[in-house]
């Protein structure tokens, strides 16, 4: 599943900024995609693209009608479906990484298939994945784990691609969530892959390259998190990353939805998920970590940031703050 | 799903013993649910059962026919046909394994359909699994974990249940593949589940239960190969096991499938199994060791066996040649 681009980012009718988080991930990451944005009565959503009708975004060359907005109740409204239907109609495809999948609204499949267009769920996986064989693959390949779930994973991916493009390295950031599909047009819905299948889906994702190349493989969940830690072995041992970045979020109390459950250190990250990455590759690094220090102020992140560095060894960063650049150093001795 | 017993075992026309695996597991390990066996002409497996018809097995309470044999080239003959639609005829109920799934055959589908009889394709999922909660269950776990797959772990924890059955103690094995749900009736075919519900399908087979019950969850896979860790992995978060058995084959001389990974010690595997096992239960210990000695003599076997207790500080057993008591002595400890 490729996902044509360039897209026009439909914002719908959403109800505040945040709710467009997929559409401000490809206007941050891929913004030669965007040609520009389609509001609807209400939207509180503005990415600063030009505002465009579908047969103005069809002159400027979208190819994809792209669902940048998360859904009210897991339903999409009547007036959401006059705009999807016209864009089919109207020679777009549609791509969505909604719950409730596209395919499965009767109108919208069946005009898909009268007009010949695709309606891309990137929940669910479009391709049948392979049983991992774990072969050395040429090339290189980075991975990003954390000690929770949503500590900047792909936001640290991303940062770092960019830097690398910026810099003449060859590198390709290989989505495994949905918001990163979106992002970047492909990859592979992790989460939604059968079991049997998880760390072949990995290896599909990430096949042989140029040896000075890079592919920088978006992390999922968590060694530590009990509800996703298949996923993440599935990722190491699949990924067979030469590099680890370790990514972490200082000010969080518990694993993301567990209680219970207290974070590991930095520490307890590096050796366990060092010891895992070894079994498939047994040259593998640790090589930098990124902090999400969101929820501190400039001097208290500096702080944390120089402990952590020196406690580790290993140049700590956070690249939404302080940008990639030091981890991408790293990543250049390997 | 759980498969209504009695069973009438179908062995068809098996070309020979070993082809009738999934039926010489009932005959082993659950021969109250066998009230004989169904075969065909050329058939050269034989379970020792009553051969019967399926008039003769429905007389005698049989209540699902089970497909106890592996089909030939993946294909479910025209001479199987006839015998499965004649007896979803008869009333019972059909239950497979095989790959090619019953409910995918248009004239089973039917006839099923028509009658009102279930199809048990077991290795697909009929539940829709939670995502893990990884909150405590009363009760106790325990799980075998392998230095590779396909090393004994499903029949130690047959042979574990039977002995603590004899005891009189509480337990159940927790089947979670398809030869552990034919034989048992019930369980979790884990490597079909979708990623993010794996440790939650887990958490679900192995609920709440009396203090002193313990669940044998079947184990799958291994921590260390790479194209089924991940489904490990969710074994061990989502199982939350009080103990862990380890299991080995000592000749085997790479991981199955990979010719290129060498098979870890029984050290490393109980360093890192434990250290995993920890983080959803910290008070987990490794019990007992689990050796499959078929490759060797019975001196070799227990000269090997001598030793691995001596290093390791573990009872160290091939439940096949010795019986699992002292595996069950070490659990009735924890």
């Amino acid at each position: 599943m490729t996902i044509e681009t360039p897209y026009l980012l439909f914002l719908g009718d959403a109800h505040d900024p945040l709710a467009a988080k997929v559409a401000q991930g490809i206007r941050d990451w891929r913004p030669d995609y965007a040609v520009g944005q389609f509001r609807m009565e209400g939207c509180r959503a503005d990415m600063k693209l030009p505002d465009m009708t579908l047969a103005e975004a069809k002159a400027a060359g979208a190819k994809t009608l792209v669902i940048g907005v998360a859904n009210r109740g897991g339903v999409i409204s009547p007036e959401w479906k006059k705009v999807l239907v016209t864009a089919l109609e109207e020679g777009f495809d549609l791509a969505s990484g909604l719950h409730n999948l596209l395919r499965d609204e009767e109108d919208l499949a069946a005009v898909a298939r009268a007009t010949g267009r695709k309606l891309h769920d990137v929940r669910v996986p479009s391709v049948k994945y392979p049983i991992a064989n774990g072969e050395k693959r040429r090339g290189k390949r980075c991975l990003a784990v954390g000690t929770d779930c949503s500590v900047g994973k792909m936001y640290t991916a991303l940062a770092m691609e960019r830097e690398m493009h910026a810099r003449g390295m060859k590198a390709s950031f290989r989505a495994t969530g949905q918001t990163g599909i979106l992002i970047t047009g492909g990859g592979v819905p992790l989460d939604a892959v059968i079991a049997d299948f998880m760390a072949g889906a990995v290896e599909w994702l990430s096949p042989d390259n140029d040896p000075d190349h890079w592919d920088l493989i978006e992390g999922q969940g968590s060694l530590f998190h009990v509800s996703y830690s298949g996923v993440t072995m599935a990722l190491i041992h699949g990924g067979q990353p030469d590099a680890l970045i370790l990514c972490h979020e200082p000010t969080r109390q518990h694993m993301r939805g567990l209680p219970g459950y207290g974070l590991p250190s930095l520490e307890d990250l590096r050796d366990l998920a060092l010891q895992l990455a070894r079994v498939g590759n047994p040259d593998c690094k640790v090589v930098g970590i990124s902090v999400n220090t969101a929820a501190m102020s400039e001097e208290e992140a500096k702080t944390y940031l120089a402990g952590v560095e020196k406690r580790m060894g290993l140049p700590a960063v956070d690249p939404y703050r302080h940008g990639a650049a030091r981890l991408v150093d790293a990543l250049a001795q390997v």
